[in-house]
């Protein structure tokens, strides 16, 4: 069980030589997805080793450029490179109709299954799972329909403890998946061996959080509680917090007062205006509020183990 | 009267790391023109210091994503920037759709006034005109509906011969309008002064051809005939003949022919495909042909003056 966060992109939207927008590639317990694909992703995947094939679902935050106009690119390279499995694509609703005119206007169709699922709740709603991570919605705030996405595994079977198991020579390998289960184990002497003596605790499920784009949402706090890494934007120091509300983004010191209240493990921060040009402030005002705040930078890459 | 040539972005469209996809920046007389926008684009253009605000026309050649995919993170940032000037674009029937219901899906409509110029004839047509340069399209052939465009600066009004002129006294400033239109001068004496003894011939208007994507299509060679510049998509080596047909793709050496064949001054070629690890393969099978040939790389400025 493990999480590794290669940041592709953390910029926002005004283009620069040395500035990607918004793209992250999580695995997490042996899951590969993508997280929003502003413009250039598929060069940024390309540079930072993130095999293509992996990835089989993608998930968009909000119809804003710089977090989906990379994708139109991404799906069309897959089909040069004559993809054949199924490719999910989680994101607001309209994300279909364009994706779908501009590989018609190509005349390059997918020839792989490309699966959409549109979201319009604004209630937080699990919206994937299978048998090792569940993905729910956090509903955010911007100027359009947003969602953050948290990841989360799922709880893992017992450990089987074999130290203790081995005292035992009744117990055997077909007692084994009952003991993972939970159940205690009766002898046949009539004896009952607790499961709490034959198992070890499983690891606890990790989790990560994304929220970005939005403005200070504090009733994102129950849902991200406890979160070991949480990604949330900081378009703007606090200087900036008259714009930030304006244009429905966060500063440092809200991104910091979410990781805080949520008591998180991690905070890393990102989606910098083009206005700053030295990005270290940005980390200094946050860890006044959150002391383990990291900044995001391209190809930097976040592991928890 | 010049050229000036910046290629942002010459390779095909499998994404690698240190790979862009078509877009060059051309001045022209005092024009500037963007001709084809692959995604990442307008990165390239912060790289190399285009100007955003100088362009007020573009051209897309076809719509394969590696030659418009970052037309529409260009169109966002202009709205992000502010722009108020007009901005023309020309492109195949279906990039003025394509275009709208992605501003609309972002709610990131223009607030300058977008204007669309979709090309459907199969003809070279002259489609821009201004008192400094002409437009016409270059009517190729490649999987999809596509044009080349042929950028011509229009002929200078003759020069005057001030030194031959003040030899006589009776032509003032008032008759310059009229020399330079090409007409004689009646002395009072009647004595007619030939207009060839009172000008200069003006500098020769120069001219740029830019071809991609195209397999071998010679009939256009009546078309760029003796242009100072032409850039040829060479996206296979000769080995491949096969293949670039197969593709619509030309050669290194089909590209070279038509160079030879239309006495063009120079030759550019570009659009690499991903499989080649040494572009100067390319330039040395092109130059057995066609010697003037240059290799279109990022960055790379072509001048004429």
């Amino acid at each position: 069980m493990s999480i590794n966060l290669t940041i592709l992109g953390c910029h926002s939207a005004t283009p620069r030589a040395n500035a990607f927008p918004t793209a992250q590639y999580l695995e997490i317990n042996n899951r590969h997805f993508l997280i929003d694909c502003g413009e250039g992703t598929q060069r940024q995947m390309r540079k930072y080793k993130v095999g293509f094939t992996k990835i089989n679902h993608i998930f968009i935050s909000h119809l804003h450029g710089d977090h989906f106009y990379g994708l139109i690119g991404l799906l069309s390279t897959y089909g040069i490179l004559s993809r054949e499995k199924e490719l999910h694509i989680f994101g607001p609703k309209g994300i279909k109709e364009v994706t779908l005119l501009q590989l018609k206007i190509s005349q390059s169709h997918a020839k792989y299954p490309l699966i959409f699922h549109e979201l319009t709740s604004k209630e937080s709603e699990l919206i994937f799972e299978d048998d090792k991570v569940t993905v729910r919605t956090i509903p955010l705030k911007h100027r359009v329909y947003t969602n953050g996405y948290l990841f989360t595994e799922k709880e893992k079977p017992k450990k089987l403890h074999i130290d203790n198991i081995n005292h035992y020579e009744e117990i055997d390998r077909a007692d084994y998946n009952n003991i993972k289960a939970g159940k205690d184990i009766v002898l046949s002497t009539g004896e009952i061996v607790p499961n709490s003596e034959l198992t070890l605790p499983p690891k606890k499920p990790l989790s990560y959080a994304f929220c970005s784009d939005t403005c200070y949402k504090p009733d994102i706090i129950p849902i991200i509680k406890n979160a070991d890494l949480l990604y949330h934007e900081a378009t703007f120091l606090a200087d900036k917090t008259d714009l930030a509300k304006k244009t429905k983004h966060a500063t440092t010191k809200e991104a910091a007062l979410i990781a805080k209240e949520a008591t998180v493990n991690k905070l890393i921060i990102g989606h910098y205006s083009g206005r700053y040009k030295d990005i270290t402030l940005f980390k200094d005002e946050a860890q006044e509020i959150f002391k383990n705040t990291k900044l995001a930078e391209p190809g930097k890459v976040f592991k928890i183990i």
